[in-house]
């Protein structure tokens, strides 16, 4: 076993590098990664490394948080995993000491270390790291490390579905149709909505809304979006809408989209100030809840996936070899349209 | 256009009489039924009308709760349905005024008329009907009548899987497969459940179970149910514990088969004191949550059925033309195990 | 027994005209007006009656919708009530029928008669009006009719403090100090806030802010509110910040003043789009809440008068006799910073 | 510095002994309790230690988990406290690992190592104990260390509450007035509750009951406590209805004083089977809350306590030091009618 790591020494630039074995405490395992997913954050640290403001550690960095991998060596006090157990890495470590982690929010821990963010900056993009094993979760015999890598992308869906209090009946808005989006659908599907109706700008990405269950796609360069929505709900708008798309625009139209009494969800982080009509979200007594990553999720997504209630491999638009993760950021960045999701595949 | 009323004058006995046609008010609508199921309690009025304490009315009465017809008048006032739509009828038409009805649990409100009870004392059995058109839903194009009826005990399973908050990654059981069972059964499957454990007494309604959606089935009587449910949750017990069996055996087992913090519903109705231990509800802080009937569950009921979440037909177990009405109800008592549901057909 | 209305016929102006006294229903009484407040949305209807979009309804109309009274007669079909009853009018008959009706959310009824509003236009600014008894509330023995009248204003304030789930422990902020916002601010007490900061410009209302139990008072002009709510808070901000200002500038601060996984509730009305910063609500997660009236919250708004837990009366700064009412308007514009609340009294 | 632990080293017999000073971890304080309050529970552990089944520790064992103390030493990674600080000890410490605690049910976690009970074994009643500083709390400057003693008993009626989700209008019944539910009934109070009725079979209680906040006492050794309060609700029953005498009689009262609609909260540890009327469960769709310690709630306790909206000082009956340890306990036994709280106070 020899490890290597992909660090981000500067900006749009990875090297990989040889490096010493990690030496695990008692309450941790030792993960061999299979595959590791590049999330739109990745490429944003990649891009620019002094962009996110108090999230953005200093250089030199190990990108990658989405990994599916499997368990080589196991401390002592690891009870619940075996080596050979093939798991997916939930990449937050909360300080289980706040008032956040105490009331079961621990995703709103502020001393978490979450992987390939300060203070922690290591994430998944290497031959093998050790992890608490606390965060580990095994996968059931159905579900490859491949799907186990897009867990991650999917227990925020689930999150946002389940803080939206999506259900049966329930008729969704998804502004948005990358990976978040296209996980939010499902999650909405999974969770019984009826109808549930996906915006983009995108055709191809539309295409795949489609096949990840939305009941109506729409696209907005082409049509009035609002005006589509409310034609589908009969005047009444979403009962709970979803902002996956991270623009002002975007969130913009959540106010317009929403049915009285009904939910907006703020997935995308829209970095700039937003003109925002509040009047309406009085008038209609609406709620707009923000959402940041995600709690308690990994089991259920795990069993959502085993179950076939969503189906998350078809996000996967372009595969890599560890040795190309160069070349894998630079196509997420100049494929952007195309590359709903690059993903790092480590085993030959 | 020739009214016939079911009516029940003495137990046992229902005798189908020529009547006049129905005058309906400017917000009623008149109702030609198709389909009339007849439910667990239909059969007990049936069989001893003075059973009931303050919910049996006196004698004569009109059976028949669970309805799908077509509208054939609609009064002045009536804006949302029109001759010629196939609707579902909600059995209860609350006060609006009480406590319960202005804060959304009408199905609570003391003042309500509900179909076939005191003070009401109407049902659905007979050739016509008004109705208040508020509580009158058309269907989607593709749920048929007979499904429209169904709508019924579905919104009882849909109500009480909301109330017990099921959801995707939930582990829930569901004692008694009944129709109530199989329909909470089904509602939990639409809602995400990723467990479904179904126990009863007789393999026919297990199969039927296993075809509703249950992911494992239990006959309890060739097993221990409580081992069985430990066994496949992992030692730990359901989320949530429905109660469908309606006896006191049934209910007492529900501490034993709950996982700690899970909730228990009871669905059923046990009328006789039930020896219970508590102690495991507060050392497992367990919700132990009463259901009774539902209340704004008719819209999402008639499209979960449109969507194909869910598939009602498949209770039904015999069905009667209205002339054997008689028959239908002596069916229902002596063929009890196998009559999952009798559905009464109203039209040749 | 003589009728007499305060028209609003044109801006600016009511006059008071005899008018031939109503004749109820069934279903309603005959209330005799002893006090009623001017609220600020009857101030901007005095001031420009083509103001407020779908809500301004076409002159002439009766302003006033906060009124206690006494009941001098009553219909065939009431009998919570009884000639001689003191009571408070809730100001708004839901449909009863739509989903929000159905659902217990009848404040979001598209079809409420809400009075001085479309279509209803009729107010309480008359010595008789008829109104459906179901909406009328027979005042505890020590609540006087002028408390009764303060009851629609404190019910706003009672329904966005449970909205907000504020209880013991919470650190609350309210933003705005007018009759609302001191609603709102005591509402939180009784609700068991342990830190209520208000903030407001002007002295004198932050004077009243202290007597309705706020624990700490800033005036945002010699302060920077958002510091000073961060160190009140030991740099975590309020588990719950009210929006009661209605401007720009107030909902713009209350990102930057909630707490990481907090809440902000919207009482205030602010018809302009606010510049807003969402990337702060999705990093802490928080929730923002509309509010708009309320539901279900008058039979506890009188018992909480009624037990001391909160003191309505001290917000009344201005009396007039109903001859008065021009005057009485005026005074709530001429002198906007001290009027916290006009009340009209309508007895001699 | 010299320790001493009160050892029970067989039933109905501690004994103090001599005992080397604990050295504390990194993220551990050392505490030295003022105030250590005898609860219920010891005084079945003291009489009885093969009583209580898996929570049952072998003996020896040091009781004690209600404690109010100073910080005499702080580790090296502990920030929050320094020495001499006044403080609260919580007596449980979580595992931070399992889906209770993640999920913020760290109060169901299997793992807890709870003072007093297996598997620590380890309670207040000594000179010096070492304790984890993450559940430790600061007590505010105006609240003493006896009052930090009843944080314990305090925080189990404030979460009682909470879960019964008490608020302003509320009508709650409290059956029992010993020392928990005096707690449950002031924090009623706390939370707005309009009407709380207390019942017991003691005067001496009720006297407290009524001292504590209680609207209305029943002696139901005197009276029939459900008619009574059939009568103080209009014929309703209690929103909320709170099971604190820990009886098989008082658990099957609920059912009958609670409200269609409301809620059953059981606070007390009734052991046998209760002969329980579900049916009523079922027809009022009541619900049953179990209540199991207590979490997230010291730090409100403390403000609670702080701001006088409690006064858990006078619960207190009896007080002992430290070296009457026994007597103390005796007096627990014996006088169980008048000892609604024992109190150790440890220092002269």
């Amino acid at each position: 076993m020899k490890n290597q790591i992909a660090w981000l020494k500067e900006a749009n630039r990875i090297k990989i590098e040889d490096a010493p074995m990690p030496i695990i405490q008692d309450n941790e395992v030792l993960i061999q990664p299979h595959h590791v997913g590049v999330c739109g954050s990745d490429v944003s640290f990649f891009r620019d490394p002094t962009l996110n403001g108090r999230f953005s550690p200093k250089l030199p960095i190990i990108l990658g948080h989405e990994c599916g991998g499997v368990v080589v060596e196991a401390g002592s006090k690891v009870s619940h995993l075996q080596v050979g157990d093939r798991v997916a890495v939930e990449p937050g470590v909360p300080c289980c000491k706040c008032e956040y982690c105490l009331s079961g929010r621990y995703n709103l821990c502020p001393d978490v270390n979450f992987m390939a963010a300060t203070p922690f900056k290591r994430g998944a993009l290497c031959r093998y790291f050790a992890y608490p094993a606390q965060m580990v979760y095994r996968l059931p015999d159905n579900v490859s490390t491949l799907e186990g890598a897009l867990m991650e992308p999917l227990a925020s869906g689930l999150y946002a579905a389940k803080r939206g209090k999506v259900e049966p009946g329930s008729s969704v808005v998804v502004i948005g149709a990358g990976c978040i989006g296209l996980m939010v659908l499902q999650a909405c599907r999974a969770r019984g909505a009826s109808q549930v109706i996906a915006i983009d700008l995108l055709d191809n990405r539309l295409e795949l809304a489609k096949a990840c269950g939305a009941t109506h796609v729409l696209n907005a360069s082409r049509t009035d979006a609002v005006e589509d929505v409310m034609a589908l709900t009969r005047g009444k708008g979403g009962d709970i809408v979803f902002e996956a798309g991270g623009s002002t625009h975007t969130t913009a139209l959540t106010s317009r989209m929403v049915k009285i009494g009904g939910r907006i969800v703020l997935v995308g982080m829209t970095h700039a100030p937003v003109s925002y009509d509040f009047f309406s979200v009085v008038r209609k007594e609406a709620e707009i809840l923000g959402v940041f990553r995600y709690a308690n999720m990994y089991p259920l997504t795990g069993e959502a996936i085993s179950s076939g209630q969503v189906n998350v491999k078809q996000v996967v638009s372009h595969q890599f070899a560890f040795e190309e993760v160069q070349q894998a950021f630079e196509t997420a960045i100049h494929q952007k349209d195309e590359a709903t999701k690059v993903m790092i595949s480590m085993q030959e």
